[in-house]
């Protein structure tokens, strides 16, 4: 068994196209011998987002603190997520995660360990952004 | 996309050999279209504990609020969770989570859908518990 403090996990800033002021943490990952689905906490800072994207995955989130809203491209809608909500995303559909100005969040992803061999389709060609301020922040 | 809050999910009660004042909300489940991973919730009211048992499929868990034990009885060990930690148990391991006089706690527990077809071995002969105030407070 493995025993761990989330924020005691380090943090890695997601480096992909559309990403803004957003970090991850891989609170149980396949060196922990999971090798079937793996656990992430992700936090957004105000105006934040996780890649707009998809991919032949699905996720399950778990809203721990904060607000947010789920972005569905595909749809053009918007969805409000806040502390406690649970999003189940399934494969193959477009999908974001971000904050606004005023906003800041932190969710529990859970996605598959083994991944069918092909690319995410990211759906912005802007690079990611992740600002100083941000990053002391996280390291508190 | 399945969006839904967790405290809306409705409770069960956990009615293995050996559970005490233990409840589950099946956050995510097999007609949500999860059919690799499952996430559920559950709450373990003050001297509650969720069935002593082993069996061929893991659990990655992340404490959200309280605090609470995991037991490890072929060790002999007892592990102090708190808000926060995350938890993996590896396939063969035998395990249980449970609480003292004074404590309660809130856990997120994600398992495999599917399952081989073994059973779950439960270490206790006792009934499950589950008292009338438990209920009462877990509708509220």
């Amino acid at each position: 068994m493995k025993v761990r403090h989330a924020y005691d996990v380090p943090t890695d800033i997601v480096r992909e196209p559309g990403a803004k002021q957003v970090t991850i943490r891989r609170l149980i990952d396949t060196p922990d011998g999971a090798d079937r689905f793996l656990m992430s906490l992700f936090e957004l800072a105000p105006d934040g987002q996780t890649p707009p994207h998809y991919h032949d995955w699905e996720h399950e989130i778990f809203v721990i603190s904060g607000s947010l809203h789920v972005d569905l491209p595909a749809e053009g809608k918007q969805i409000p997520l806040r502390q406690g909500d649970v999003v189940f995303i399934p494969r193959g559909e477009q999908h974001g995660l971000a904050t606004g100005p005023g906003e800041s969040a932190r969710l529990l992803l859970v996605a598959p360990a083994e991944r069918p061999p092909v690319r995410s389709v990211f759906l912005s060609e802007e690079p990611y952004e992740f600002d100083t301020a941000v990053a002391e922040d996280a390291d508190r």
